[in-house]
């Protein structure tokens, strides 16, 4: 076996990778310098050596840089500007065309209509555009996933002419970073990680124990509660009720339906 | 700025991160040496580091060390051998039974009958588990994503003590490598990396060209088409047949009903 990633000694688990993947923070603002075509090749390429489910490779991805599209892009996502000033935006797609199109010159007849079609190219997707968000950071430019490309996957389909069986999961910024954003702390581990089971007995606790540091970052405002003379001030709160807002907001609730209309049942 | 991650000089796009996700090959061969919990930590704390959708967090890992859980699981995900093997076995789940915690804390009601509620949380699992696998391999860990575990996901869950809203997404072997498998050449670059829009005029070409490589590899056996003395020999084919008896064969048909009674009601 290859020593190069030989497992590291006791009270020193760390490495280059994890050391990068700590650094991560999602970057909105981006110096105006271009990023070259070869970079974000370098970036897919990387990303292509991901595993994908069976190397059937259900995923692709479109790069634009054209700016009226860029800022055509930022209006369907949700007016985020970090979208019109990235040089680069990478829309990641589930894809099935492909093996559709590997079933028409075989002569035989893709099944595409049960949820398994759909999550099988999701996943591969989302693999391989984390991959490349990675690959992306190592080489020193910054990235942020945009989830608003399914706020109206139709118009982002017609706009970059995705063919049936072509759904876009999600968006991706790209460009070098014109801020340091500060890390966003994450739930506790035991939230996170089980051993043997499910165990939901240290839940509320943790829940409770991170609510309070997010509380304390204030990062999470909400409505305008007073105004000082040309001050406004905003509620904060903790990730509960962050989340908790969020997460009883029904959202892109035309999903189900345009998947259909592309070719995903989800049977 | 730092500059830690300064671009590198042209002709020279490479960096650590990079080389180790081209070093990148699934491992189902581990041997019998134990992974420390340490390590497991290690590399899902790492995970927890990943962009998630508006911090919301919605996946979690069980870690299963024990054998008798791993025999049982290796029978539930299609009898592979290196889940019984390999010491560590990692279920990647989305999760939205924490935010239903937050929702009823708060006093909200969780909406999580449509498929973005879903697909919100299949993405960051999967955004998380890919950190995982990179972070697991810089430490010279080998891995394997299992999407066999979507097999019977009910039985998982209930192997698992999952509780409603929690779902298998993939599962992953988790060991010190004991082969050192070929790298398994993907799809040219030009198939998979559109500019400005998907282009479909180079797709048969890509197809033929990379069905071609694939052929000469001799990957794909398929059935046994002669028997010499002891010895016997299987039709081989490209990517393309590969492909197209994969992806015309019905896949867990059964994924919309689990859903359903897991709480997801893909509306």
């Amino acid at each position: 076996m290859s020593n190069i990633n030989a497992p590291l000694a006791q009270g020193e688990i760390s490495a280059p990778t994890i050391e990068l993947i700590h650094r991560h923070r999602s970057i909105r603002r981006y110096k105006s310098d271009p990023v070259s075509s070869e970079l974000v090749e370098t970036i897919v390429a990387a990303a292509q050596r991901s595993s994908t489910s069976s190397n059937l490779q259900t995923y692709s991805v479109v790069a634009v840089t054209d700016p009226t599209k860029r800022h055509r892009l930022a209006e369907l996502c949700g007016n985020q500007r970090h979208i019109r000033e990235a040089p680069v935006f990478l829309a990641w797609c589930a894809d099935w065309h492909r093996l559709a199109r590997a079933c028409e010159i075989q002569g035989y007849r893709p099944v595409t209509n049960y949820v398994e079609s759909f999550l099988i190219a999701a996943v591969d997707a989302a693999i391989a555009m984390q991959t490349a968000a990675l690959a992306a950071e190592s080489l020193g430019l910054g990235m942020c996933f945009i989830g608003g490309i399914r706020n109206d996957p139709a118009a982002v389909a017609e706009l970059l002419q995705l063919p049936q069986l072509v759904f876009p999961i999600s968006g991706m910024t790209l460009g070098w970073p014109a801020e340091e954003p500060i890390f966003k702390p994450r739930l506790p581990l035991k939230a996170v990680l089980h051993w043997e089971h499910y165990d939901t007995s240290r839940e509320d606790e943790a829940l409770r124990e991170y609510d309070r540091i997010m509380q304390e970052t204030g990062i999470y405002k909400g409505r305008q509660v007073t105004v000082k003379e040309g001050e406004p001030e905003h509620e904060t709160y903790g990730w509960l009720e962050h989340s908790a807002r969020r997460a009883s907001q029904p959202a892109r609730t035309h999903l189900r339906r345009v998947l259909q209309e592309m070719g995903f049942d989800l049977e």
